[in-house]
């Protein structure tokens, strides 16, 4: 029987996540030591209330209210409180104090991530965080490691399961997105409050994380564009697949040449898109996620699976805390956070994409070439046109005219800038009664 | 301008692989040295022959013939000459001097891996093989580092392009499996001897490296199942479609209870096998690879992306390069190779997994309760029959019975030697005129 120094290890909150964090780790102690080299002694579990519901038996003696006190001492510090106080002051107290930190704080990271990574620089401690992204998705220490002697091009991220979750529903059941939503919440895949996961926060979070890992840049989150999924409609959802696409709730990291300057940047934002149905991303159905890299030399990769969930969110701990017991067992510094490439970070209006605009124009001849022409000066070349003649929605009936016509105009690769000027003159355009659907396409062509 | 510390890395082989190594390593020398902390400088290339041609251009003054003398004085020495020898001695040369070795030698690695990382702990180096399973999709690290606070079930690989493409060409273009090849050979895809493709050996190395990382045990290559796909047919491919199914080779690391003793063990095996078209491993298409982890914690994940290329595979020893030059700036011995679970490897026959068979049979009342009793006689529980009255091929006609009858029975999961067994006495059955195909059934239900 081997002899294993133990580490100690805090963890500050017990919901869904942190249970299953106890969980496991009282189950499989032998074994993660021998994987560690490292016995893990978990020596407390702070949480705000003792006598709180678990989702697994928590031992009576290792719960605490006094989460300051369990950090004392601590090897290593488990945060998965959430939210951004008194998660960071806590981090920052542990890190100060030498120990090695896990979170799965995603909005923590992207407020916070900076000051906290400087601070574990400072004493040579460690901060890992792989259930931030994608839950138990490996996804961190393979872009910080596997891919570190390649180039990221683009990631593009399904990494909010609730909306992957809607808009899978609208695509496959051909529900409404209210109706896809009130089916989220029944089945627990959107919380009370969706806010966060509807209106593309959660993504935005993570598309900061990605893109400040994958290119080596800190990307705050409040340079992340960021659209959410409530404008979508199932119209645009049924069009889209009759046109061999599917809507997805991209994050998109992506390494773009400013069109007006030349200057190498990074993009990072998050929008509902069109991608092909051939294309990986687009069998990502329910409330799974999905990352797909484009690399200079690997090529395209993805990487699948749950991106929630209590036990699978804490496979990823485990695996940093296997991680962090290793270090100690090694001994010397980790590795850093590097925020060496430093590029800077581009507004939304810089982005090269694609557009498919939908569009109700008036039923008469010449429509089409006063349409091509306003998008040709813009600088936006169009790659297909269909047309189809229909009866116009009565509020867009004007006077005799009963019959209109509608557009749909998908768009060859152009500045974003220049696609949504092109938008704003169609708007005002006589010829056509409404901007129907604005749609981004994405994914290679 | 940061000085570093410059670390001599020394490359075996200028093959498709290494060279596009050189070139990158030369290309993104200065973004390698940021991200590892480290300088990484080429000292020089062996090769058989200094005037052979290459994918990329090698500056004349690093090529050297002398292997040898290379590995002499090297910080880090990266194998891409492949094969057993004499890949193994300058291996353990690299390794007794105290260097790194990264290797993306499958091979070498399923016949000699032990006696490698038994060198390699010796004397405190790391051994780095991310480019020997799935090239440029990260699977080595994941399972080492991310997965390693959960338990892996099972793991179900497509990891030779080559036999994927044929399948794929088989199942999508409806093409024979002669043909198939045929157009592998001339798209690249085969090479001009296919046999370590198509007969399932490369996948069987594979399985045999998967297989003991996940589970923590020595996997000998000579304990891996294997069947290739020369014995597939298109009409195999083609009933398969019909019922839902597609067939692809997988390399599959399973943790297996004995069903005879008990006990816990490993099986590691390949073959040819069907899974649901809603599985994620049936949207792999032509030479893609796909990894697909089953763990207990994380539940399902899917690592996908391209299984072969030179550029591609040269993307994950680069990573490997930049792992290897960070362990040398932090000092300390790195994760050590583990076997300490140490279980048993099951033989085929104490496999627990599914079966669709297809038989002639005779056209006549009693056949289905005949042909059911041989199952049940068999502790083999069948899950669906297919029946389908149809002329017989003449070879099977006796006598005036011109007609028989096809039947497709699905099994539910059963032992391996229950379900060879019931073949067997299916073949002998004077109700059945030939078993016509045998097929295996992967992935959950």
């Amino acid at each position: 029987m081997i002899e294993y120094r133990n580490l100690r290890v805090a963890l500050l909150g017990a919901g869904s996540v942190g249970a299953q964090v106890v969980k496991l780790l009282l189950q499989h102690g032998d074994e993660l030591a021998q994987r560690s080299g490292a016995g893990l002694e978990l020596v407390g579990v702070a949480v705000r209330d003792l006598d709180a519901p678990r989702t697994a038996d928590i031992p009576k003696h290792l719960l605490t209210t006094n989460a300051e006190e369990l950090i004392l001492g601590a090897d290593i510090v488990v945060e998965l409180i959430g939210g951004l106080e008194p998660a960071r002051s806590y981090i920052l107290q542990a890190l100060n104090s030498g120990a090695d930190v896990i979170t799965a704080n995603k909005a923590l990271l992207a407020t916070h991530g900076p000051e906290l990574f400087e601070a574990a620089e400072q004493v040579g401690a460690q901060l890992y965080y792989e259930a931030a992204v994608a839950a138990a998705i490996p996804i961190i220490r393979p872009l910080r490691d596997s891919l570190a002697g390649d180039r990221i091009q683009r990631i593009m991220g399904i990494v909010n399961g609730t909306t992957n979750f809607i808009l899978d529903r609208m695509d496959t059941a051909g529900e409404s997105l209210e109706h896809a939503l009130a089916t989220a919440t029944e089945l627990g895949y959107a919380e009370a409050d969706p806010t966060a996961d509807i209106e593309g926060y959660d993504a935005a979070q993570k598309a900061a994380i990605l893109a400040s890992l994958a290119f080596h840049t800190t990307v705050p989150i409040d340079k992340v564009y960021r659209e959410g999924i409530t404008a979508v409609t199932l119209d645009q959802v049924e069009a889209a697949k009759k046109a061999g696409y599917v809507v997805k709730l991209l994050a998109i990291a992506e390494r773009v040449t400013d069109p007006a300057t030349g200057v190498e940047g990074v993009s990072a934002r998050v929008y509902p898109a069109l991608i092909a149905r051939t294309h990986p991303l687009a069998t990502v159905h329910g409330g799974k996620n999905a990352v797909f890299i484009e690399a200079e030399a690997a090529g395209d990769l993805m990487f699948y699976g749950a991106g929630a969930g209590g036990v699978e969110t804490a496979s990823a701990v485990l695996g940093d805390l296997v991680s962090a017991a290793r270090r100690h067992v090694i001994g010397g510094p980790g590795v850093a956070e590097s925020n060496n490439a430093n590029l800077p970070i581009l507004p939304i209006d810089r982005v090269i994409t694609r557009y498919q605009i939908t569009l109700s124009v008036v039923d008469q001849p010449g429509v089409l070439a006063a349409v091509a022409t306003l998008f040709s000066e813009h600088d936006v070349s169009i790659e297909t046109v269909q047309q189809s003649v229909a009866p116009l929605a009565p509020a867009e009936r004007a006077g005799d005219t009963e019959l209109g016509a509608t557009l749909v105009i998908g768009t060859h690769q152009a500045a974003e800038a220049d696609l949504s000027a092109t938008v704003l003159a169609l708007a005002a355009s006589a010829v056509v009664h409404s901007v129907t659907s604005v749609l981004r396409v994405e994914g290679n062509e």
